[in-house]
């Protein structure tokens, strides 16, 4: 009997300037993913990793055109940099969270997030209902039409404060449908996301707590778990971390600031 | 209440040669990983990317001894490679699945495993039971005492054809937990394993198959979905691959010549 398949596929993310200045271009990634929302998933992915700081440095972003293959053409994304946007091409190698020789560690990790992109979220007041996160597992998978299909796909949605969702995308990939949410958010001009609600089908890595921070989420929760290191990045930066987000509980692992729980003093 | 947490530090592997040669130790991949099985993590990653092909080309596989602080020792491992053993750094980037320019595509990340690797899967003759696959999950899970725990681990596990469990490894990484029994099976010099059934707890990407043929697994199954992809290598390489696999069923994606399906006649 056949079978819905999420679709995977190579994306490759080329970095340069116009054709006019004899600066280098370069690919700075090949990630697999879900075709759709390509343009998104590179801004998103530029931004999330500190390459570009702000949309203005964004001269152009389009599909290779002069790829041989009709199916290669939708796999390369060219972004152009306005001439003036400098580029540490350190931080595009895969291997940014080698900060030094021999200094490979969790700290090491969050502290080369802290020197590249320097995210500064607001203080922690209440500002999201606790209740309200129940929901958010219901109102993803109504709107995961995919999802119901496939199986294969994971997803990231942002909500605001009253429960609406605002963005969803969804990738094989859970650090790809984030990319392409902040990357949607960031050609919106909605960036930083102080006042978003992530929520995320999966579980939770560092990286994708490294991803939200840029963006300046300061809230996620998800359907899984959070890792270690993802509880001890949301724990320096600020970041109100919920797990396992199902059947009407939740476990809280950082930022109990930002929670409005009406029913506290009669609980404890 | 507190909770336990999948525990995930970032791994560096560094590739060289030994002292006394002025040839250069590169660092080939930071991985974001759960500590434990680093030495397989390791040799299976390199085994699978294509960058080793034997153990004999290993000289020492160990940590890097000089870290300064003591949580980074751990987090190094050097592999240092016999003196006669030459690396192919291009296979060691991780735009490896670029093949040429404007080339990016799935047939072309396939073609790419193929001229890396060169894998080449057994005939395809019935010698998996069918019913035998409906166990695979309460096996996995019962092994998986970690899994019940935190929620956060992803596993990956060989069965033999009677059904019982062979190896088990678990990360919060999907790939490295496959990096890691396919390093595992290469100490031990149980590869090609042509007549294991790899058993995956979640869903099937491309490089999850990838790396399954560069070991000479023939038969993959998992609880989850595979991705479009995932399908289109398993059906070029021969491979036999089921998803799905719960509730006393699966489904059948490609290779149905290496099950054993008695009452195929009476049910067709």
């Amino acid at each position: 009997m056949p079978d819905l398949l999420a679709v995977e596929e190579p994306l490759e993310i080329r970095l340069g300037y116009g054709a006019r200045t004899d600066r280098q271009q370069r690919s700075v990634s090949v990630t697999m993913r879900t075709p759709g929302h390509d343009f998104e998933l590179a801004l998103g992915f530029l931004f999330t990793e500190g390459i570009i700081q702000d949309l203005s440095q964004i001269h152009t972003v389009r599909y290779c055109t002069d790829a041989g293959r009709q199916e290669a053409i939708e796999n390369i994304v060219r972004v152009k940099l306005t001439p003036d946007t400098v580029v540490d091409w350190r931080t595009t190698e895969r291997n940014f969270y080698t900060t030094s020789s021999c200094g490979v560690c969790g700290k090491a990790s969050i502290d080369a997030v802290r020197v590249a992109t320097c995210p500064v979220l607001p203080p922690a007041h209440p500002f999201v209902d606790a209740e309200l996160i129940h929901d958010l597992p219901a109102k993803l998978r109504q709107a995961q039409a995919i999802f119901e299909h496939t199986g294969g796909l994971h997803a990231a949605a942002l909500f605001d404060t009253t429960g609406q969702l605002s963005l969803l995308r969804e990738d094989v990939g859970r650090h790809n449908a984030l990319d392409k949410v902040i990357g949607a958010a960031l050609g919106a001009g909605l960036l930083p996301l102080h006042q978003s609600i992530l929520f995320l089908s999966g579980r939770i890595s560092f990286e994708l707590v490294q991803k939200a921070v840029v963006a300046g989420i300061s809230v996620i929760a998800a359907v899984g778990a959070p890792s270690s290191l993802a509880v001890q990045m949301a724990e320096e930066f600020g970041v109100t971390l919920l797990g396992f987000v199902r059947n009407n509980t939740f476990n809280l692992y950082s930022g109990a600031g930002r929670l409005i729980v009406p029913d506290l003093t009669s609980a404890s």
